[in-house]
């Protein structure tokens, strides 16, 4: 059970993790603001002679395949490799997972050779990537599949990593436990990016605490609530993306322990 | 005539075109969020191994210049060529033309080569192009030319396409009808990106709507009747642009049959 | 002493300068508004083939190396030797020398081929420069170093240059003189890119006004100021970043006048 979520978030405030990012260009700036918002250090950078140089001094790794192309690919291999050598975590967003065979051929490698620490999607990519690595029963090539509690745990048990699954409801799971989280406002689903921030975000954790459930599940939702706050002030999409930064910004200890809802599964 | 705009609104509305953007990096983000408020479903990717897959599932493809490479006008051209190959709509906004040599290589190659189902630009843009694709008497290399509405015309009828031309006056043609657009607001001068943000309005339209000159006028009188939404509220263009988003995800189809200024010339 | 930053100020209103940036991805939409919000007209390009046309209609180029590749950095190469072979100002932002060592190498490049009219960085980054470039007595390869007014004065006397480093204090020399100037809001801090926006408000003022350690002084101050008049009405990062567009739309003349905070050292 994860009763004081508040604990992750203050190490985070304390530590100010230096995240590295190789993320898409059409959120890379939200996903700076929101990992400074969330008490993190972002630093961005793509280039085969530059990322050793920079995995060598961060927390943590956020590998985001959103604008994916030849030469990014190769600097997330790299760079993820270099991380995993020198202890470093890898968050990997698997964005556009199932879209097209680009995509699941860069999504296969990079799990496969990097084997990140953890593994995010929204479900419809999850469920996707379970399906082509294998790794559920029942989740056919299409990634239709019944019950992501099933194939989040499965996944996180083959690979030996945590596995997120967002959407109206996000999904949490290291291969023993699984989550539940709850919060979160409809209003995330017309800004673009908000699951790439929210890497941005698990990157900040993850980096501050070490890889293992209770840091993921307390920025899912120390990011949600945030969006919560926000909503309330907001008159639609433009209002409520600076909202969220305020409000991740302002977020206390308090607040998470207060309005959480996680549940154990 | 176009006298119920809200018609093509409805459409995007009810369908949630899927757009596909091989677009700047400079307002690639606010393209993303504004084709969201539309209506759309913004999708970037780059890649020449990712973009005819994405081709196949989209409703639409925007082609913008704005900061060309090469390897983005390869990939535009195979995204435009397959676009082109399976249905799928192109609205090319030609940024910069007339600026540098290589811009006006790029433009004609992708006219030519493509076939745009769309042509936008601002009015020096637009002029530019006519006179190097010698579609309009009287205009010299230098984008002069006295009559917005000739050339636009003579640009639409020599290419099959529809012509739009921005500027504090819109026009749009088609090569038969030609409309004068008068929404809008000074403040969108002050916002880098209010033209390409206008690119990707008019895919949704355009996506949900098939290639017509009512789809491609309602796009421009929804997104600029939002920019007079959000300049009453504004303090400068910060404030401006997180309002123009607000405004245009509130807007009514009301709203636009009632506020749009659309003649017939 | 520069008593009326507004002289620099207003010549930037009445010109409005093109600045031609090649910049890094994650805060270019920031400095293409902000350069429009100081009174500036910003173009982004990094193409081989766009560059040189562009710069020949440009009124000052600004190199930044967030997110460097070998793509771009040639062209800023190019870019940067044609400004100079035409007359055209050349600003430098060195963001992250010190942390990589092919950042080093392409800050070491840019500074001895192209010769930049102004180097800008935080006073980690100008120190490190300083160590690596030799310029200053008893600064190490870590980049330590006792005295910024020392350091930017050798700096600038040695590269016969306008050296800005930046941070809770900034500071501005042309090698002979040297000021100190303590606008500004800690928010800044909170904001991705603040330092490369203030880059761009700086091309703009060398643009319109030409090299010299007045227009530097008077685009920091406005910049500044401007972020302390949207800290005020501001909840955290997010309204903060659009109220600091505003702010610096709003700005006066007499603002600039009577709030900078310039001491020559």
């Amino acid at each position: 059970m994860i009763s004081e979520p508040s604990v992750f978030f203050r190490e985070v405030q304390l530590k100010h993790p230096l995240v590295h990012h190789i993320t898409n260009y059409v959120t890379v700036n939200d996903c700076a603001n929101i990992c400074i918002c969330s008490g993190g250090s972002p630093v961005m950078t793509d280039d085969r002679n530059d990322v050793e140089d920079m995995v060598r001094i961060s927390n943590c790794v956020v590998l985001n395949m959103g604008t994916l192309n030849e030469r990014t690919v190769d600097s997330m291999l790299i760079s993820g490799k270099a991380a995993k050598k020198n202890g470093v975590p890898v968050v990997f967003d698997a964005v556009g997972a199932g879209a097209t065979g680009y995509r699941n051929e860069v999504a296969h490698r990079i799990i496969e050779e990097v084997r990140p620490d953890v593994i995010k999607g929204n479900s419809g990519e999850i469920s996707f990537l379970a399906g082509i690595l294998g790794s559920v029963r029942g989740v056919d090539s299409t990634g239709k599949a019944e019950d992501t509690k099933d194939i989040i745990l499965d996944l996180a048990k083959k690979y030996g990593c945590i596995v997120v699954s967002t959407g109206k409801v996000d999904y949490v799971s290291d291969g023993k436990e699984a989550y539940e989280l709850t919060n979160g406002d409809d209003l995330e689903g017309c800004v673009s990016g908000t699951g790439c921030m929210l890497s941005s975000v698990i990157g900040a954790y993850v980096g501050a605490n070490g890889v293992s459930v209770g840091p993921v599940v307390a920025a899912i939702s120390a990011f949600n609530i945030a969006a919560e706050h926000a909503a309330k002030g907001s008159k639609g999409p433009g209002s409520f993306k600076a909202g969220l930064f305020d409000s991740l910004y302002s977020l206390t200890a308090e607040d998470l322990d207060k309005e959480a809802k996680i549940r154990e599964l």
